[in-house]
């Protein structure tokens, strides 16, 4: 089925292979059912474009805090839709580009994609695309006049694509205009109840044994972080951010289960 | 007549027929008399470029909200006027065009225009050709100036010229002089009373039958969409979004109903 | 007589004939009495620039609402003076020109002017030569600055230059300092009685008979568009935005009453 | 004697003839003592450049309302140095130079006054040279910075220089920090007394006699504009707008005298 | 152990050995044990990028007021990784580069970082890479994006980097959104303890004797840099700032203490 | 000794001789125990740069009101360190740079003294170098980022520098962070005392004998320019200023003293 799916990926002409692996190297843990819902919402998305004549275009935008597993969600639904045309369009191939550069470059891959009968493209981190900062605020208006035309834009007759965004700033797409041109959204949470974190701690293999982890966890229920009371609200931190925390702790085998909870407060203050 | 013509276009020297079908390639639905008003709006329009010696140059501004119809509505009316010299201009074809690249290329189609006796030109999306954000705001002051400029120039004497121009941004349009150029405005209004929303859905065929279109009216009157009551101004949705939403539903065969209402109630909320 | 020369022009080196007739093309309707001062104004303004020698520059300013006329009765100023050089510099011909290239075109009429003892130069739509919009706001410092000095630069000794602009945002101009530097002004008004109207109805013939135009007058004084009481203020509309109201009108000639009275109303709101 | 030379001045090397020539030649009327000690002033800084050996460089700046003869009275005064080198920086000379132009162009002269033992710049209407704007305000700020160096940058050992510059921008240039760059300030005034103005109504001859030119005067104290009274604070006008108010006034012989009065009054509201 | 390794760097293959030297000549003094906590800091993690496979990315920021020794610290630690790619990214090296120059030096720096399987690259001085003004406030957007992607981009599979980067100005990092793409941050003090100070001025022997540098702290105590009192607060210096008192007061032997104790107060003012 | 040694400068290789004699043509009148400290410190300065290993770096910024003497002085302390690198870097010789152009240039003399043992740089009249205006406010950020990274730059090992820089505007240094990069402040204050302006006077030799020189102090005592009372604070001029006064009152000789007050009261108003 689809889940499995996500494991066997087919190369095919025109997936960019490499750099949708990079992103999801470390695996998706099902630490939540809101996890599988979003990969099934996902899987509805890619059957709709499949078959639907009337919608060519179909759009979604994953959204989240900073950390929650955005762009490893996304590059995992394009993966598993075995589409023949697969990219992602991520800040990280620009730097150093030119605001027309950067269009140009963008611009490319939709044309692209309109010689496939199916395609997916992944646009990741669309605050970074356009550059934004919060001082001024600033951002390239070039790039986000692009992409309000190219998210819009229905690809000719015959040809069908699907567009899997991300973003962490959904607050200011609504301001600038560019979160209305999607067809559905997805919120993409962060960690927030103990159970959760706790599959993660046994995914990783933070703790030699049942036991340490056991007791690292009460240490974190004393913290606060435990589901119930006021300590409730406590928690709240990306899948990346943990994941970097847990091999922070890692370093000090003496002192895992302390660093990984002063960790933890650290962001909750 | 006129309605009847939108069906039979013929193709003419200088018609960007291919542009013109694409955007009107999912129909026109008749699920309103307003409907059927703007279009005989359009043709009367289209007499009088035809015939008045005074008036060479008419516009008229088509604006509604996102998603109400205008594109398809615009192109239908210049299609139907089976004047020689049909053109659309939009932003999808310019894309990481500069300045005056996109200046050069609307000049062009007007400066084109005046080589007929009679033309249509459609001014797709002001909002987007203007590259308008609210955040600043910002927005190309040369293209606005050129299309202020080319929306009141007088074509040489001896040649006529009608400009339809769509907006879902009439406030902005006006806040920058852009709304008092024309000589007539049409309003495109969104779907509002459940008869109209009926007409659509019959029309595309979402139930399987005339027993579960009923239904899925009854849990929409329930949802409190009927069009008495203050439920009366609850439903307000696009064409374009309920067309979306309608094939987003279409995925889940055993739920389409409830899909349709969640969709509905998402955006009035 | 000066009236009549309007009729009669002769045409000269240096005279830019074609762009002048084509503004002029709906003639003079002589509505009101203020449509012949100011063209007995202008006429005093061109004997001036012929005759006194400490004046060799003598510029005027035509301003009023949008479509009240003044490029048409500058134009007609310009025509009548019957000078060896007589040029028009409107944004007509300058779409998709950078801010230098526009700075240049004028700047060589003027210096052009400089060859001819006597010369006009009409500035139409001073607002949109410099690029104004409300938003900022924003306009071309480059082209006000030589407007600035051009509007000011004595012509060389034994040349002599008359300047007619025409601007319908005067508060504008005298904001960013370009309505001082005019040696008079002139305000052309709107339409705002109802007996100026029927002249303009008579003119245009928009009635088959006298019958049918004191009905359609009629139907104006119950509208509140009367003389008397306070439906005096109501009638304001331009000249140039009364004949689009008329052709349009004329279309369904069972509604012709109507569908005037139908338009001054929606422009009066 | 310093009056008189103003009539006979000797043309030299480097001395810019005709453009000084122009800006004066109208002329300058005594209408006011004034005048004369605005002329004397001139040449009293001439002769500290002259002889002074610790003051190679001494600048001046004439500023007043708009008209009120400041060019005229500024190039009078250089004219009258008879100094080697006699330049004037005007806009007029500058329509569409870029700001790099301008500011080549005005550094090239004041790097060729170096090579003249003693030498007389007069930079004529700094606002225009700065591009200043009220709105926003906008000006060239590399225009601006070069002037603020040029004018304090002493010329090399053995060369003198006299800057004059005029401006009727004294607070704008107080804003921006160019008008403590001059050793020296001379204010030149309005017309602002029935006296002055009737030895300009004298030296231009605008009345056919004697007779006339009183019964004008009377109508003038009629109007309010007499020297005692509350009407005395009433009349102030620039010598280059009465000049032009007069051969307008000079274009209806019946009517000389009512309408300088109401120009004037024009003027006062 | 880690602590001396400071001392012996062995110099490798892409090792900038020079500029790093550069920056630690005054070496560093051990004048308070956070200066052994940041060190040792650093070394864990420095581990963590050497062992552990899911962060094969380590960032961390050091931050403190003007002058308290990040950089010396940073490149310390970077020194001490012994790491095969060792490279400095500093604004010194950088003068007069426009912006894209600027993205270029960067990028490229860290896409030669990715060649190496070990890498640490230290980016010093945050706020002058950005050309941070605070009126406006005004820096390259250009720079600060391209940061922000570098300092998130994973390196290719198989390489692992360690980014140091330092600022004095975290408040505005956070405001620019770069502080949160840091995995972790070390806040280097300011010395405000009178015996950190004694560290110090033992180890530059400023004092010719051990008494005249106890009369020296003698004087600082009654000057209200004392440990105990109100006095506690006052001290408050960089050591770089420090090491330039100590050195100016050395250039009057007579007066040594009274010039340190009165630069000292300057300070405190 | 020191103070001699302004007198007898000696040329050497990498000297700027002829710009520094030029700054410093009118030499130094020591009206105030302030010249001689200022000119003291500046030679502990340059002791401390040719002898301390700890900082090859020194800075000091000469600041006080306009006119006040800051390019003569600094130009003094530099001529007198008879370093064999002695360079001005002053606007005067950058009109008409654009950015990049001043930036190069600036670059090219840090680095050029980089090759001598023992530099020193004399920045002059920073706000100029930076192209600051109130208005906005602006300035070069390019350039200021230059500085700030120069000021701060280490020469190489066994280069010394000493920058000397000026300014008239230190509160605005401040707020663009440019004053906390100086090791040392300097300010050069305006003539206030009688005693002060005495010295100056009888200096320049304004008055043909002792007699008339008190005379004039008399009367400037009486214009409330006297050293006790609440006229004490009234005397405020800068040296140059003086110095342009003093040479302007020469030109009338019968009326010295009366144009010498004056223009002080003018000052003082
Ligand atoms: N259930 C999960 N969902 C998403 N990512 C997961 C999950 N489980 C493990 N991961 C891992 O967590 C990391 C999530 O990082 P990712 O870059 O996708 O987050 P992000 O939200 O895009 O971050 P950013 O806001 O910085 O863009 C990846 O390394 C991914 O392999
Ligand atoms: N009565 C109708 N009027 C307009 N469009 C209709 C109608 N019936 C069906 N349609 C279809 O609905 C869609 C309307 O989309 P269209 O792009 O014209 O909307 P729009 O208002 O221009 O949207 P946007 O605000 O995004 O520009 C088209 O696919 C069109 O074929
Ligand atoms: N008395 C009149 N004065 C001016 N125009 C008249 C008059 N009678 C008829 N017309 C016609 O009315 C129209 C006036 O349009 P015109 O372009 O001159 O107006 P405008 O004020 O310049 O408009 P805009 O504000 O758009 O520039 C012209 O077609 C002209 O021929
Ligand atoms: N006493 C006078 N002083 C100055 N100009 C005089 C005088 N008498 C006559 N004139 C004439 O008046 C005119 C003054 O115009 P001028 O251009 O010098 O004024 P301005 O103050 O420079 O104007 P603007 O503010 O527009 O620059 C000139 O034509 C000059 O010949
Ligand atoms: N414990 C210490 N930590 C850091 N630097 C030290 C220490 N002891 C001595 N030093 C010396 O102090 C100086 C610190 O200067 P450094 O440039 O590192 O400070 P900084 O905080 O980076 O300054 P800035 O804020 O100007 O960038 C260096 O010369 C260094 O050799
Ligand atoms: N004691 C003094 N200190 C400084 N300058 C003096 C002194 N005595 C005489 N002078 C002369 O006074 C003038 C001072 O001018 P200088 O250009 O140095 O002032 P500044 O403060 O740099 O002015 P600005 O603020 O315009 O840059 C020089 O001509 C100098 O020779
Ligand atoms: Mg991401
Ligand atoms: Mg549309
Ligand atoms: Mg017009
Ligand atoms: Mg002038
Ligand atoms: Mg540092
Ligand atoms: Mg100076």
């Amino acid at each position: 089925d689809f889940m499995n799916a996500l494991e066997e990926v087919h190369p095919a002409f025109g997936v960019s292979e490499e750099e949708l692996l990079q992103v999801i190297q470390n695996g998706i843990i099902h630490f939540d059912l809101v996890v599988d819902e979003i990969l099934r919402s996902g899987q509805l998305l890619v059957e709709q474009v499949r078959t639907s004549t009337r919608t060519p275009l179909v759009s979604v935008l994953l959204h989240g805090p900073a950390g929650s597993g955005k762009t490893a969600l996304g590059a995992s639904i394009a993966q598993a839709s075995q589409f023949p045309f697969i990219k992602l369009i991520s800040p990280d191939g620009m730097v150093g580009f030119s605001e027309s550069q950067k269009v140009a470059a963008i611009s490319k891959i939709f044309s692209d994609s309109y010689k496939s009968p199916l395609s997916v493209i992944v646009v990741d981190n669309l605050e970074r695309l356009l550059e934004w900062t919060p001082i001024g605020p600033r951002f390239s208006n070039a790039i986000l006049q692009a992409l309000l035309v190219l998210f819009a834009r229905r690809p000719p007759i015959g040809r069908r694509l699907f567009i899997i965004a991300t973003s962490s700033l959904r607050p200011v797409l609504t301001e600038i205009g560019l979160s209305e041109v999607f067809d559905s959204e997805l919120r993409v949470p962060p960690i927030s109840s103990l159970a959760a974190l706790e599959v993660v701690l046994r995914e990783v293999e933070l703790f030699s044994g049942e036991r340490e982890r056991r007791e690292a966890v009460g240490m974190l229920v004393d913290a606060g972080f435990g589901d119930q009371g006021q300590g409730d609200g406590k928690l709240n931190v990306g899948i990346k951010k943990l994941l970097s925390m847990v091999e922070m702790a890692r370093q000090e085998p003496e002192n895992v289960a302390q660093r990984l909870t002063g960790a933890l407060m650290g962001l909750g203050m």
